[in-house]
Parts: structure tokens; sequence; C-alpha cells
């Protein structure tokens, strides 16, 4: 049963606009790219602003050069319920990611201004700035800062002639108010977005609820051979570290899929590996691999370290190769669902009549750095063979819809329930 | 046994001097650079040519820019019997790779004279040009021109302002004459050389009889996968192309393994692999392979293609990936030695108190293209772990020494043999 289908209080056809009206503001020689930090994000931002008002909302840039659209509640001191994700993207990326997330909580407002609903909580729509991996080569730079958690010396980064702290100020925020304005008024968090996997699609579910986003550990290896000729070194004679450099791809392979044979979300890849000299008639002498590992519990990362440490040793052992000491590049705990809002996602998923399931997210998002300064849970809608960053990304908008309304009903939900735990 | 502890008609000294005196002819910040087409190679070339002249050689450069030094031998008709390798090195190349092979010939000559040998036939000690891989792409410049056999177009081949045409000229040579002055004079080529690979120092084997050069074959092959997101596509839903690349390194390395079993030389190399788009959080949705494989016999080299054929047929059956069919870029085929001058310099080396032994070239070299227009064998001498193209590159004087007298043995053995078999 699909939401558009049924008398939901959600407006398939204005989420539909808001993704169509973005999808036409892209650098026209390569759909779909609304770089945060460039005129085309800008547009886009513009566009959403007027959306947000037409919707009765009051807009602002906070400090951050977030987009927020605000609806006051009916009592004072309760704290902002705040819904969104954002609207950049990645070069040639998709028209749903983020994006979705950002129609579904503008319809979210209108919806309850359809049915005449004023929630006691101040209600917010978000249009986080830079989720994205940006020009200047790092994510979340909206989310990060509404929570006071810009890393130091981040703002100075530049590219080009532009700095960050100078494209934050473009896009209307005032970096130097950042930490003195980190958020501690949010209530509740919550944020729709496409699975970017093919679970939902393959399972026929309309829903996933957000268990954990994972923690994303990245490990860097390097692996000393020899070059020798290529035509004159027998073959059982070499130290090839292209050869052993595969062993290990394999291993990384084998150990990923035997912790990922549970319940819990675990992927592991090795998604950049060179070689050098890299030249035909030369055996390679040196190969970089560098493995993204993503857990949902914390305890299959730490196997999973142990278990590369383990495969460096052997490798070096069998293959008269040096394997340097596998290096901890980048190191992100998982964030757990609020256990409230998932409650109240699943209620509202319940009555809403759509199929949903539990699932971690291996993909890293906004909530898990509003985690940090509230209550945070997110769910998924499916896509398109779990297509995303690309422009043959695609999510049903009676998916959206149905995953708007459940946005609803969970609002509705914790806009009481918030109240009676406090 | 050792030449220089021998009253062997050869001079350890002279041919230490000119192997010194070439390599302080070096890019100064990148030794040892020689490259061919660079004023660094004229330089040497204008020292080797001193060098010919004082063992009373009379020199010329032909039209593919080889030098060439000359001693008339007593009976006219009889044609030429030829020595020499090449001086040019690759970038940051060796001492010895070529440069042994011209000061041995050199030292054949001196040591004729010093002996009071004059031969029946002509002899003749070449230099060529750019034997190795030049900044023109191609390699084995001079050796092809003296066979007639540059290909079409190669001449019109540029780097930056320099054709190969000119490159050719400024040397020298006259590339308009190379076709019409195809060498049919020559009745056998002699080339010393070091092995490149490690089996006479392991065996300790003072000299290599070359029975073949191998035949050299490349293939190259692309895998297509699926670029999906390094987080939350499920291990085992993947198409990784990095995972398949992976597994096929590991069997190539597994079948050549089986192929070098017997006494037959063979290797095969995945020498160049890339992925795309090798990117951390993105699974790698392409990769390419360059195989380089080198077989003595090419009923081998056969075996090998019918495998890496069916290797690929099912990699794409079991890994859900594209495998193209693997391309056949390149394909040389085996260059046995002429047996007259295999056995003129195996009776030399027994002659000599050489430890000898019958070994493939893994290695491409002019004798290969000698060999079209005459006939040719090589000798290989010892270097350091098999070690070449790099400064780290050595071979004792001593069994360079040795290997000089076992070429002025053979020379003169083919003296007389060559005139009985014609």
């Amino acid at each position: 049963m699909k939401a558009s289908q049924t008398n939901l209080p959600v407006d398939a056809t204005r989420i539909a606009d808001v993704i169509k009206g973005l999808a036409r503001i892209t650098e026209p020689d390569r759909p779909y790219t609304r770089r945060a930090f460039t005129p085309m994000f800008l547009e886009g931002r513009a566009f959403l602003d007027r959306q947000f008002k037409a919707a009765g909302l009051e807009t602002r840039i906070d400090a951050s050069g977030n987009l927020i659209g605000k609806r006051k509640g009916r009592k004072s001191g309760l704290g902002t319920i705040m819904l969104g994700s954002h609207s950049d993207t990645v070069p040639e990326g998709g028209r749903f990611d983020g994006i979705a997330g950002v129609a579904a909580a503008l319809e979210v407002a209108r919806a309850l201004d359809d049915a005449g609903i004023r929630l006691d909580h101040d209600l917010e729509i978000v249009d986080f700035l830079a989720e994205e991996v940006s020009i200047f080569g790092v994510s979340c730079i909206g989310s990060r800062g509404m929570a006071g958690l810009i890393p130091d010396g981040w703002l100075s980064r530049s590219e080009g002639d532009l700095t960050l702290r100078q494209g934050i100020v473009d896009a209307g925020g005032d970096p130097s108010r950042i930490a003195q304005l980190k958020r501690t008024d949010i209530s509740a968090f919550l944020e729709l977005h496409i699975e970017q996997g093919p679970v939902l699609e393959n399972e026929r579910r309309d829903i996933g609820i957000v268990t954990a986003i994972a923690g994303i550990t990245r490990i860097e290896i390097f692996i000393e051979g020899q070059a020798d000729h290529a035509g004159t070194t027998p073959v059982g004679a070499r130290r090839d570290a292209l050869v052993a450099g595969a062993a290990l791809v394999a291993d990384v392979e084998r150990v990923a899929l035997r912790l990922s044979e549970g319940e819990w979300h675990f992927t592991a890849t090795v998604g950049e590996f060179e070689i050098e000299p890299n030249a035909a008639n030369v055996v390679p002498s040196r190969a970089r691999l560098l493995i993204d590992a993503r857990a949902e519990r914390r305890e299959d990362m730490e196997r999973f370290i142990t278990e590369v440490d383990r495969m460096a040793v052997e490798l070096q052992r069998d293959r008269g190769v040096t394997v340097s000491s596998p290096k901890i590049v980048s190191d992100n705990m998982p964030t757990p669902a609020d256990i409230t809002v998932m409650a109240a996602l699943e209620a509202a998923a319940e009555n809403a009549g759509a199929l949903f399931r539990r699932m971690a997210s291996g993909a890293g998002h906004d909530a898990a750095w509003m985690a940090r300064i509230s209550r945070s849970a997110m769910i998924f809608v499916p896509c398109r063979e779990g297509r995303s960053h690309t422009p043959d990304e695609w999510a049903e908008n009676d998916d959206i819809t149905l995953g708007a309304a459940v946005l609803v009903g969970a609002v509705r939900r914790l806009d009481t329930e918030l109240q009676e735990q406090t």
C-alpha cells in the first residue's frame, strides 16, 4: 500500500515538485551537480528559501550556513523538533540523496499546516550545508557546525582563492560565532534519506528504521617488494608487491564476508589500490591499499582490525615482501539511534501501513553529528538497485511520500512523548 | 678460475677502464643516465669513438646511427663477424647493461691485435643506437635499422620538437638510407650481456650460453564491475572489479609457476594494474591489467594464452563482472640462437675453463634483431642479485673479462668454421 493511494496527510505532488525543482538547478552539462560553495548551490538554496517561506516558515541562515525554516510551537521552552537533510550533491550526483530528506521534511510542515495542527514544540526544517565531501575535502560542515564540532583548522582550509571560512560567509553564515551558537535546544532530530543500498528494494520493504550509523575506520597498508626484470627473474624467485597485494585484497573480502554473516552491518572495501612502478616489464615493487571498513558494532570493527594486523604479518612471512604495520588513518565510532525517536518512527510506520525493517546505515549522515547534541534517528526509503552518487540514482516518489507520512506520525508522537519524558 | 688469474689473451684493466669511463659520462644528479638522443649519450659515443680508434679500428656511423669500428680481414668476400651491444641506458640505469658487451667486444679486437692475430673475416665492433626504450617509446632502433626492419611510421615518432628521424641524424646516421643499406654481409653476430637475472649467481656459473631469446607477448584485460557505495552495499552483493582483478593476478602467477616448472624459460608478470574510481568509499568499478609473458618455446606461450582466455571466462562467470576478451597487444616469437655460433661459444667456454650452462634470455636484446640477417648468439655473465636497470646493478670485472676471453675463442673458431661451412 503506497502513501499516494491513501488518505495520509501528505501531498505527493508537492514533494515531487520540490525534488524536480532542485533537479533543474544543476550544472547543465553534467547533471546532477550542485556542489556546496558554488553559485549553483546558492541558486538551489534560493529556491528552497522560497519554498520554505511559501510553506509559512520563518527562514534564516545559521552561523554554520544551514538554511532553517521555523514554525513556532504553542509552548515555549520545550525546545525544537528538527527535521531535514541536505541539498548539496557530489559531482554528477543524483536527484534524491539528501534532497528527498529536505523535501519530505518540508512536506511535514505543510501537512501539519494543512491539517491545522500546531505542535507544542517549535518545528524546524533544515538544509544542512555541505554534507557531501566538498571542494575543501571534508563533509558534514553544517551539522558539525550546529553541534559545535568543526575541528580546529578546518575553517582555514582553502581551495583556490576560497577558504572554508569565506565559503560559509558566502552561504550567509557567520563562522566566528559557530562555537558560541552550538545548539542545545534541540529535543529530537529526524532525517529521511534514500538507503543507498539494495536491501529494502530486494526485500520489498517500504521503510528502513535506522538502528545505528556505522562507525567508519580507514586503514592504509604499504607493501614493499623488489622491482626485478619481468623477463629474466624466475616467477618463483620474486618479491612481487602486486601478487602480495592481490592476496591481501582476497583476504579482506573473506574476512568481511565472515563478519557480515550475522545480523549486524559490516562492510570492508579496498577502495584505493596502486602499484609502482606500474610498468609492463618490471615486477611491481610497491603496492598501497586503503581499506574502508564500516561496522554497526564496535566489537566487529575491533575484530576486523585485529584480523588485518594478522594478515599483514602472515603476508610478510609468506611472500618475502615487507608489509607496513596497518595504519589507522581515521576511526569513527558507530552512532546508535535514539531509542525514543526510533520507537516513535516504528509506531508511525506501523500506523501508516508501511512494511518496515530495522537496519544500520553503512553511510555517514548529518544525523550522526546531530546525535552529539540531540536525540537523533533516521529512516531510509528504497532506491533503485542501491545506486547513489550517480545520475542514475532513483527513488519512487510514492516511497518518499510514505516516508514523509511516517515522519508526520513520528513528530506528532514525539511532540507529546518528549513532554512526558522531561 | 677467473680470467684475470690466467693467461687468457684479454686485459681486465682495459675492460674496466671502458666501463668506468662511460660511468663518468652520466647526468650528474641521477647516475647512471645516458639516454639515447640526449647530449650525454653523444658524449658517451665520442668517448667510445676515441677508444675504438685507439684500438686501431676504423670508425663510422652507419645509416641507423650505430657506431661501428672495423678491422679488415685477410680475405675479402668472407663477410663480417660482428660483436657488440649498446651504450645507452634507461633513466637511472646501471653501469653494465649493454656497456659490458661493448667493452668486451672492443677488448676482443684489442686482444687479437696484441696477439698479432689477423682474422680472415672482417671484424666489426658495434655500439647499437637506442637499444633501451627511448624517449620515442620504442627500443632496438639501431639493430632493427641494421636489419632493415624499422616499422613504417616509426621515423615520424616525436617527443617534443624532436622526431626519431632527426634524432638519428643528430647521432650521425642517415635515416633515408636505412632500408637500402640493410646489411647482408654479416656472417655471425655475437653479444655479451649481463644476465639481468639471478640464475648464474645462484648456481655459481661463470657463463650462460643463450639458447634463445624468449618471445614476448603482452595481453591487456579490462574488468567492468559496478561502482557501488562502499558503506551500504553488502559485501556479498557487489561486483567489485578489484576483487576480481586480484583473483586474476593470483591465477596468472599460478599458471606461470606451472609453466616454468620444466627446463624451458617461462615468466608471466602483471606489471600494470589500475583501478577506477580508486576512491576510498566506492566499490571499484573497473580494473585494467597488462600481462607481460615470456616464453622460450612458442608452445608454452600458446598454452598460456589459452589459459588466460579460460581464466577470463571463469572470472566473468564466478564474479558477476564483465571481463573483456584478453587482447594481445604485442606478440613476438622466440628467437633461437644459431647452433654454429652457440657451439663455438660453448667450445670456447670449455677451453677457457669457464663453468657454463645453457639458458634462455627472458629479456629482449639487439641479438634478436641481428638474427634476422645473420647467424646470431649471446653469452651472459653473472650480475649481483639479478638486479639491472638500477644504479645498484653490478657485475664483477673478472666475470666480464672471462666472457671477453670466451668471445675471443669463439671468434677465432668461427673465423675458420664459417669458411668450412660456406
